[in-house]
């Protein structure tokens, strides 16, 4: 039994606005919950519809009615547990390997599936323009896989971010370097532009280098999705 | 207006039997359908909500309500435009280039973008297990952005296929050889498995090597997702 403030608690962190102001975000699935619990990440309150026990030693859930879950839940389909944990405060970012920057990304797929790159490529640092979408929307946690956890994201103003930096900026155009060409350094930046409009006038006089993965069919193909883009320049940055 | 047996005919090509047995599919939205229009695909019938004129010289779309057009669609809100297509017959697969062979693919969105994918990278050939996600789905549709019209697909029984190629089959492997060490040759078939259970035992057999993405972070993350797997090996293959 839980009551109604704290089902309206967890129902408004749907909301990027309630999240900040609560510096608390919810995660769905056993799976991924065992993937948090088992990480850094600061554990709030359980809930199951299903058991206490969710296989992770000295975690206890709360039972709750399917109702309840029903009622916290972002999902259509609640699937039996849902976790609450507290947002982690941004760590310092490093120069000692590449940093991924993402300017203005809009899809929740998206970002995480870059999550999980980032992740699969060892990629410590995210950096992610303001008005990127939030990480801790569900959606985004839903496509990370629980690579969430392994992966720092900093939010903040990227054209400061970029003008203080001391690593070499690289941004991908369509009109740049074709990237196969291109010897890349050990470490930098690499900056990733939104899905319809690339990278933003301001950012882009930033970008010391101009990237482009080279298009073989015909001009007429739209560019490439931002996520499959970053796959493959993070498997240059790796080569 | 539209007779009723017409509205039902179009909205059970939602279903991959019905487009089977009438052998026709169905795009939606003006962007999509103009590179449909514009491509060998040939017209069945073109529907609008909004105006007989869709932008494309000669063609000229039958005037329907907003509540017929909702009847035919796939989507939530219709967007105005509705086209109905004949399948294509299936073009026979040269042994030119590379060929991308799909073990087994069931989401539509990842079925989508590894289209899209071909279509930048010029591979005009991909090979479809049998039980893989059916090319026009309305959501593979969407996914694909027009890249449908320039890369043909052929649903087959992938095991007899690749018994019969003369092409070197390359398969994606957890625990194969990392593909930055290879030397691909100008040609062959890339073979990517299922999204859980990667290539199947029958398959497997057939590949002659066995090439891996060489994974930088902790070995808990979970695989990479098949589309930008996918988006990494055809960078290498064009390299």
């Amino acid at each position: 039994m839980v009551v109604k403030s704290e089902l309206k608690l967890i129902k408004s962190l749907q909301q990027k606005k309630c999240r900040n102001e609560q510096g608390l975000f919810v995660v769905e699935g056993q799976k991924a919950l065992k993937e948090v619990l088992n990480s850094n990440f600061k554990r709030y309150k359980m809930y199951s519809s299903i058991s206490e026990n969710i296989g992770v030693e000295g975690v206890k859930a709360i039972k709750v009615s399917t109702n309840e879950l029903k009622q916290m839940s972002s999902l259509k389909n609640p699937n039996g547990y849902l976790g609450v944990f507290y947002i982690p405060q941004p760590m310092v970012i490093t120069d000692k390997d590449w940093v991924l920057a993402l300017d203005s990304i809009q899809d929740p797929g998206n970002l995480g599936t870059i999550i999980r790159l980032c992740d699969w490529f060892g990629i410590k640092h995210i950096v992610c323009s303001n008005d990127t979408v939030d990480c801790y929307n569900p959606k985004v946690l839903q496509a990370t896989m629980g690579s969430i956890t392994r992966v720092y994201i900093n939010y903040t103003n990227m054209v400061s971010f970029l003008k203080k930096t001391d690593l070499p900026v690289y941004g991908t155009f369509i009109d740049g370097k074709n990237v196969i060409k291109c010897q890349l350094p050990k470490k930098g930046v690499l900056v990733m532009g939104n899905e319809g409009k690339g990278i933003s006038k301001a950012i882009s006089k930033l970008c010391e280098e101009r990237l482009t993965i080279l298009q073989f069919g015909k001009k007429t193909t739209e560019s490439l999705n931002v996520a499959t883009a970053t796959a493959i320049l993070l498997q240059e940055i790796r080569r």
